[in-house]
């Protein structure tokens, strides 16, 4: 049981048709680490600048998270600013300010080294095979991207895919990765680059998963209040890499319960701004949510029930 | 056992990226009717003109379709000619020649008043509302619409709802007749103006049904080829209430066992034009896809299985 995550740590300014957040924790390792300190023990590596603030480390610290591959930079932290409209969707990004981000080179600490399973998160695709680079020979690796490298650092982000188990990956951008319309082309066109297993996020409408003979899809929960979106798919990522890690299994079945928790994890991050409703979650409210997705997902088999 | 539709029948020019058809069958009632007499008897009413070809009655017969309602009226046959891109999420209206449509006054025969299932396909909220004058007392009626009459009958659309059990909906639709961005808060406003029971269609995200205490949500069919997403909610409507006239049973199971149905139906139309595909389907193809969207949905309880 040791999961490694690498990405960002950020300070967000989030705009939302129901309120504002000024300089927030963020960041794809912290929603990360955070959903995922819920299954299973977390090591982190990530960038912040002189100006991050203690008590944020110490809400990771809080959560059993290992910072000691938390780099502190000469400079300011990686901020990044955004709006929604009031389909929540997509963000509309109005800052990135990358700061010690833009000259961030993973340096994965010697303890963290023969980690089971790893998480790439939305970085380059040659810091993602740097960090593979300096660890051992972990059991599972997946990796998460987005549309800046598909179009800026395709054939670096191919040559990464060849190395990963499992690719996370939102449904329009696994269309223009495969340039292919058809999502089900798509996915069979991005496995055949590597990675066996396909995770394609869709929002509000949950996720599917092509494995290599089977597609599972999960709903997302339907949700009175989401109240900021930020985070949602690396606290997805989190909630399935965690449960993953913990449960070392890593066939259909651990698989398709694994994207579950994730889902349930990214339905209880969009229901407050930053990581304020993972906060202060327990895991009976975790395993409360699990069951309600077997309820809203339940039907009969044929020729049973009614 | 008997179900009662009211709707279009119609002649479609559909042109999508993969191909086009020319003056094929189409219509509410053409696909509700043809998905729903693989589950049960169809009673049918709807006009067409002079011009409308024998061999499409001839075919709705085949199907066991009882057409003693189709009315032949002086005109052309209500035609319809639409375009869908790559996406083939939305068509777009190339032309719309309502020609005996525009006069259809639904008159149910005699021998259909007794229906104890009733769908009033997507026409005037007005006519919606003569139909069940005419009808004795069904045990369910359904109904569908459309932002046409949304934006521009809204009040006798409300009126209509008053009197129905289930609404089917698109998303896009539902938002805009309860006026609020968020699903889960529109069903319960439209809930609210009468229909127990709400089935939100969100295209190839599946649907979503809100009961009066629960909440289902049914993927769509992943299919490599999508030629032709014309009827596609007809079809699922068709298999919807088919299956429910056939069970004679309407509580949350048989609600969830018909959306799969209905899903089903609708992931097999959309492979090709027309009715092209629904014509050449047998039985246990059904059955067979209804079990795909078993394994495509299923995971382990918590503590189970893994």
């Amino acid at each position: 049981m040791s999961l490694l995550v690498v990405g960002s740590v950020a300070l967000d300014t989030v705009k939302t048709p129901f309120g504002e957040a000024d300089e927030v924790l963020g960041g794809s390792a912290t929603y990360f680490s955070t959903a995922a300190s819920y299954f299973t023990d977390v090591s982190l590596v990530a960038v912040v600048g002189e100006d991050f603030p203690e008590k944020h480390v110490n809400f990771l610290k809080s959560r059993k998270v290992d910072v000691s591959g938390l780099q502190r930079a000469k400079g300011e932290t990686f901020r990044w600013k955004g709006e929604y409209g009031y389909d929540l969707n997509e963000a509309r990004t109005l800052d990135t300010r990358l700061n010690v981000f833009e000259t961030f080179k993973p340096s994965i600490p010697e303890s963290y080294r023969k980690a089971d399973v790893v998480f790439l998160a939305n970085i380059d695709p040659v810091l993602q095979r740097e960090v593979l680079s300096q660890v051992d020979k972990p059991k599972l690796v997946a990796c998460d991207t987005m549309n800046f490298w598909i179009g800026g650092k395709r054939d670096e982000l191919i040559k990464t895919l060849a190395l990963v188990d499992i690719l996370l990956i939102n449904e329009s951008e696994a269309r223009e990765l495969a340039s292919e319309p058809n999502l089900v082309k798509a996915a069979r066109a991005i496995q055949a680059m590597g990675p066996g297993t396909l995770i394609v996020k869709r929002g509000e409408y949950g996720a599917l998963m092509f494995g290599r003979d089977e597609v599972f899809s999960a709903p997302a929960y339907p949700l009175e209040s989401v109240f900021d979106p930020t985070g949602a798919g690396d606290s997805f990522a989190g909630g399935f890499m965690g449960y993953l890690d913990n449960l070392h299994s890593f066939d259909g079945r651990a698989l398709r319960q694994a994207i579950v928790f994730g889902s349930v994890m990214a339905s209880f991050n969009v229901e407050d701004f930053s990581l304020n409703r993972m906060k202060s979650l327990d895991y009976k409210e975790i395993e409360d949510r699990y069951r309600e997705f077997k309820r809203l997902t339940f039907f009969d088999d044929l020729g049973q029930g009614v």
